[in-house]
């Protein structure tokens, strides 16, 4: 058994932050939607348990943790109160919340991979899943409110790269016999912490070489090009 | 095992019942998208039976009765045909629909629920996931119409909430060790109630406090600014 | 056990095939809505393993074969690799594209109905699986590009009946007793050609009658009528 790599409570504790951030997240996407109060509730719920509502349906792990621990569940609630009743102060502090998304990201890829493991999948589609797991409740989050994935879009900082980066280092780590609550914490820092470089300094992913739509663009040079 | 709350005959009825009302619904979006036949077919099953093939893979009951019972599949295919020969007439009689769609909403809610339990989910969860039931068809028609689900919408009569109050009602028999046949036609019918009462009288959930885009508004104003 | 129609080995290639041309067309779809490399792969990845991933999740063979099979999830990275350095190559390609994925679509709604009866599905079940199958990667691609999926609109050239065709040869072939290597083959055959013809000719499916934007229109006449 890999995943209880913290202490229970420990683990469960971070998971809630992470489902919390995210939630508000949608709740936040919700409210620039002008969507209802319920429409922001259930995006809070869909972003925040989405990703590992999906890795526990393809594992197998029915029902899926999101429908098991009442905490998952009520955590998004919070999280739409309080944006419902706050929200410019908390569109306010913005930069926390990216923070906090950082930490749940990293978070959830690590802990994504590891459950994909023990389940029985392979090394790289474990990691896959990891990744699917960090970022799945952000695509539901967009494609509910009729827009294109942010996940997809050239013009926004690097999201994927940190959270691949995380299930490579748990899935080598799990190679080498050597995943541990040390490491684990490790593959979570890296993540978080390439995920916050990559909001600093807006690192960007290259589009297609050749693009018909303009003249030949260097994919180094993207970087500068934000539009 | 609670959920032959009714006879197996009459509960089958009453699910087909709810399986074509949600087809109409779906048929009838795909015909105003402009779609072709195998377009509203499609978006017809979708509806009708989105939302019970979610609860049956959360709850690991494969395959999902959308899959193992013939009538379920046929009902809608019958509904795109009578939407494709005479919608104008069946557009004519949006109002039949619509009391048709809050039946369909009342019952799935209810059987939705008891459903989830008798699977071995705990009672909010069992809630959640009979609302999940009851809405989740009709997401599944807006997301594939490329539209803002309706049931997200603060501009559209309230759909959520007399679902939740059916689910609610039915885990509290359950909880108290009261549900039969009685208490649950009572849960589906307040749920049914409810929502011809929201349609009838606009009733509408309130947005986000301090939303900027406008001055402060009370919500209890809102049902009167429909734009 | 019907599902090993053809050596293993063959089958195996043929859906690596499949895979590989359903990742082209989400690759191209990803380049031409502007996606980053990560983009490109992630819509890639969903196109070709989406229709199988269903699937599979709905008969409960889990883990799905796109998270057991390297091969599934390796593939859709060499077609994004491909679509990356190339795509205006591939772009001038279009036609070889739709040929390799009218052969996909043949493939899969074979290969979909035929595991889906081997878990125990009845025959239009199956065959409903099938198609779902067959078209499923397509649809996931186009809601996460926020477009309406091509499946759907009345004015591209016929997608789900070849598939329709195909599968259900397949079911008629299960019931008469007479699935075998030959009788699949020449089930992907016509769905193959099907397919081709329909766009060689651009055949398409009627819209409904009456619809009030139009006068009266024969669905025969739709075909000259793609605005």
């Amino acid at each position: 058994m890999l995943h209880e790599l913290f202490t229970p409570s420990v683990q469960h504790a971070l998971d809630l932050v992470g489902i919390f951030v995210f939630a508000i997240s949608g709740a936040l996407l919700a409210v620039r939607k002008n969507f209802d109060v319920f429409g922001i509730a259930v995006l809070a719920e869909v972003t925040a348990l989405g990703g590992g509502l999906f890795r526990d349906l393809v594992i197998g792990a029915v029902p899926p943790a999101a429908f098991s621990d009442l905490g998952y569940f009520l955590t998004p609630l919070v999280a739409t109160v309080l944006v419902f009743f706050l929200h410019p102060e908390v569109e306010r502090t913005q930069t926390a919340v990216n923070v906090f998304d950082a930490a749940g990201l990293g978070l959830f890829c690590v802990t994504g991979t590891t459950k994909a493991y023990d389940y029985g999948l392979g090394l790289t589609s474990s990691a896959a899943l990891g990744l699917a797991t960090a970022v799945g409740g952000g695509v539901l989050r967009d494609v509910l409110a009729n827009e294109v994935p942010s996940l997809l879009r050239w013009d926004r900082d690097l999201y994927a790269v940190p959270a691949i980066v995380g299930a490579t280092m748990v899935v080598l780590c799990i190679r080498f016999d050597s995943l541990n609550a040390l490491t684990s914490g490790l593959a979570v820092l890296v993540a978080f912490a390439l995920r916050l470089l990559a909001m600093r300094y807006h690192w960007r992913a290259p589009r297609a070489w050749n693009r018909r739509s303009n003249a030949r663009e260097e994919p180094e040079t993207e970087k500068a090009t934000a539009q």
